[in-house]
């Protein structure tokens, strides 16, 4: 995620660091070549007058709006989802840490039962962790054996959905902790409603990894956006003149942007910038948690030339 | 539900697989065909001059887009609804898996009494595939007697709803338990909302698969859509020459494609290559489930052909 | 509710089961009748020449789009906003006989106990019944009497919400089964949710019959689109010539159409074929029940004429 | 809240009550009025020909949807969340009703006992008067004594929110319930969900109350409406000669219609004919409350001149 | 947030106090300048005539219009989401006190044990306050020692998340009054669900706070705007000469006021004249939290120059 403010004046038009430039030139540069082209041969195709003019353009721009119009806030709302859910993620771990220390009595009142009592607490910031390893594609790394105990963190990355059984672990010790009237039966339901609140975080986030965009969408969107594009020159040689390539190039930058800008954020759990700091998020949930059980808690992440992973 | 990367370059305006072209190709071809006469007889059809020009097109354009912005909107809204609603079958069985394993005793605690526990579990397994094939009028096959026994399948199959049976039987099993005094109160209460949260899942599948966008809205909608695209050569033939057939071919295209479209994702259970991959669900529900019975899962379903089921 | 089939080609311009056309008929003939005079006389009226172009008609267009699509999505979202309020009753009754079923042990455990046990589930059939009779404002027929005894039957139609006295019965039966130990607070706590589950459908209902969209929308948005397509003929008449009342017809039919049909689904309870088939819903409530309680049950209602009531 | 029937044919055009003319008559008579100088002095002003076209309309036209959508959906959206706070009061309020008296034992089983009983109910009734004066400023009247007796009734009106004093004393009710064993703990939780749930939807009311549309985006909307209507005129003189006063009079009609009536509804507790009927509403919640206490209930308000207030 | 009523007549075009225009002054001027350089050169730019005609401006428009009308709902969106977020802190900041004072028994039944019983209720109030420096990036002042006494807030203070602290210590209140049978199970669970409310409000304001709208998208929409307005004389001067720059001012305004405007209300927590009212919303829950105490309170805050923070 990017984070630092908006250029002002001239530098507004020449950033390129966080612009979704680098990554639509190439569409970008064939278009405008073809604009030059066209305006170098009147429109003159093979000795042919291709004899288009603007209106066309309008009739399918309404189409090509609906679709742009539905591609941005569906890929916006994608992300906002995603982010919504890591929220979840946050304010969950949260609520549990403070409910298991708070509600739930630990096995031994001493030093190192209060010590093995946390480790509930513990496996909640792995939880997240492990979340954000399966949506990444990535491997966790050492900082799982450091929470959870190496053991348990194999056993887990053997399965298929190794958080989840994190969270089944958790169960087994709220089950345990019923069993020992160490919790009101009552209290531990909460528990395990918060349980749940991390499995239907994780559920929807790899739901919307799993789950594009229905790809005839983007298909259509695709060929409407590059037939508009390439066919505009010809429409607008005859009134622009040499004007022409600027004005396509302008035309097709918000409309390729905009596109490759959906491709970016409908899918926001990856590494690009445009993405979410998940990074940053499970380190929130580390800090927050070691804070409630009173331990020294590493400091947030900052973000790296602007931008947060 | 189609998986592929999108195809890059002059590829992405020859790809046939996951576009709607050929359901859309008949009116496409009629209608392309039309302008080609219209553009040869210049207009005139039956020695009378169709005096059209753009304008009604911007008018009646008004209402089209409307139509065709709402029919976008609402066929997505659906197809998300009923992803969200399966995305809830997959985190409802695995929280209730969770909470039965961890908060309810076996009645008997040896290996054919936990295996004999097990079955609420597997049930909730059966469930889906039950829901699955009642979304798809399909009829469930040998995995139900296989994961719930001969009997049960057959006598719940007898029912209108066979997979509301299911969840009976596995309430019975929570009223047992209760009884029996293996669950406490509270936690009974949290299993039975898990059991509700499968049965809202499911209804609102019934509700989607039953209730389609309303008739007459979509009699509107293709009726201006097809005047729309029939009439607009006598409108373009004049300022296009002989480029009107080729935009008309675009214009229809982005319209009827887009029509089409939604007819295939507001009812996204079945088995094209739009709808939701209802086997894969049901496959990793089915993995979710074994492993928190710590029994051996298959393999998650694989796209087959850039398509999964 | 209508659920034929989209008719194909030609056919789509005839048909007239399902269409919205009859309803506007008189308005749509008034329009284009003054269409065709306008063209007859050349946009003269009583020797004034009306001088007006299709410039005003996209300027008055901007505000009439966005009243037609806020038309169009309100009226719709009312429309699926009742349906999910009926899915709700499906499912809240669904669980609530499961739920009663399965974690309240009977009075007695006989035959006869058991069937008056049943009473709970067969009075929840009823109170779906009575919903329906009050959003259609009809009086319920024999089958309430049948399904709760005629006493009850009579006690309740005397209130003015009787839906609302069977939930308050059931909720006597569950504070009884409660004071007698048959249940546990616990539980009891969850099958009271799903009676208030049945309270907030009905009050939705109440709430999307009682409360219709503001009138002053209404008024301006009739206004707007009248004044709109009976100007219309004087500022084409210059540029279409004889083409002008095809053009108004068209225009005319989508705009008076789609306000029509927000007409007829903005209000979804009552018995036109554009409505909700509550009929066919309660039908469904009292199949699931019935064969929760293992009792004979009805076949589902069957479209009639491609409507379902 | 108006409730008669949408006018037909040309009394459509002259129907005055319920209309938003009345309050936009001023602006809409200074611009028609300047339309018509404009009119007549050709678009001439102090001997300076003012060259504009409709191009310019155009543009602006774009960034006035932009708003005026915006304005309308937001405004219509706040009406209707307010209608869902006080459907969501009707709902909690039966709720409650049924809850308390099914599920808690009266104090003592006597005539009288049940009558103090019923005390909570009654409370619950003068909860919806005195939410509905807050928000519409005004003084309850007689019917709070006659509902909670005059000490009470005295003593909440001295707080600064009188409503959520009598959620308090029925929740210290429901406590002194709880330790006298006359509900069982897990009900008493559910009912102080419902009162929880008066206390959301009293909070929504307020923060609708207390939060308009930000005030800029008001004053941002009015100025480019008022700017483009007054100027208007002399991008149509041209065009449109005589026909020009006419057409901006529709123009600034539909425009400051929106505008006005979005002022209308955003705040939609007041008196006006366009506001929620809150009187209606406490009536129903006054009948419904009474009726599940058995005790005889007044009529429902009826529309007065098509009027509910 | 602003308070005061919109001026009429022509005070409307000439209120600067709300208004969005001191902050757009400088682009809007240089904008305007161009315009009237370009109106003076007839569009001759270093003896090149510009061919631009209104054409490319309608197409661009309609990227523009996809990015504003995106914009304007999404800051909307996020300044509703904070409101309800706040609104939820004032929702469970009541509930929570009236289910502490009425379902929780106090240690000791004496005037200084009710005292002691009230620290309860003054933390919640602390917490508001503390959210609210958090989320404004200030730091508390004397009303948090005044709350909780210097020692809990000095030690709160030193964590990265002091207003999670003080739910905590709530939370361990709630569990001691549990283990004394002070509470019964059931209804300390929703005590412990209203303090999950508390954490899930300030976790939806921190996401707010820490999630931009992606940079890339402000990146694209500035672009296109400031390319829009500057280009835009060049396309209108040859249609109208001198009226040129005073379009231009108007197109100029209301594009670069739409923008500013977004990025005033998409992060609403800070002090500006269009934020949300933090220190009013938090005296609100002051007050309302002593009355439940019977304590006196303040008086609410009063809009100063019509402005609330």
């Amino acid at each position: 995620m990017i984070l630092y403010e908006r250029p002002n004046g001239l530098r507004l038009f020449f950033a390129l660091r966080g612009s979704i430039l680098p990554r639509i030139a190439p569409s970008l540069l064939t278009c405008t070549l073809l604009a030059v082209v066209v305006t170098l041969s009147h429109g003159v195709l093979f000795q042919w007058k291709i004899t288009l003019t603007p209106v066309p353009f309008s009739l399918i721009g309404l189409a090509l709006a609906i679709f742009l119009g539905f591609r941005n806030s569906t890929a916006y709302d994608r992300y906002w989802e995603a982010r919504g859910l890591w929220g979840q993620m946050v304010e969950s771990s949260r609520t549990l840490a403070r409910q298991w220390l708070s509600l739930v009595r630990p096995l031994e009142d001493s030093v190192p039962g209060r010590q093995r009592h946390g480790d509930f607490v513990r496996r909640c910031i792995a939880h997240a962790h492990l979340v954000r390893h399966q949506l990444r594609g990535s491997a966790p790394g050492a900082e799982l054996a450091r929470l959870i105990g190496p053991e348990e963190a194999a056993a887990a990355q053997r399965l298929r959905l190794p958080s989840e059984a994190l969270l089944r672990r958790n169960a087994e010790l709220l089950g345990e902790a019923l069993a020992q009237g160490r919790v009101a039966p009552a209290l531990a339901a909460e528990i395990d409603r918060s349980l749940a609140a991390l499995t239907h975080a994780h559920a929807g986030c790899e739901r919307l990894r799993g789950t594009p965009i229905p790809f005839a969408y983007m298909l259509l969107l695709h060929r409407t956006a590059y037939l508009y594009c390439f066919l505009l020159p010809f429409g607008l040689i005859d009134q622009l003149g040499f004007m022409t390539p600027f004005v396509v190039a302008i035309v097709a930058y918000t409309f390729f942007g905009l596109d490759a800008l959906g491709d970016e954020i409908e899918q926001p759990f990856g590494l690009s910038a445009h993405h979410l700091p998940l990074d940053a998020l499970c380190r929130i949930i580390e800090i927050d948690l070691l804070e409630a059980l009173g331990e020294p808690a590493p400091a947030p992440l900052q973000a790296v030339d602007g931008c947060l992973h």
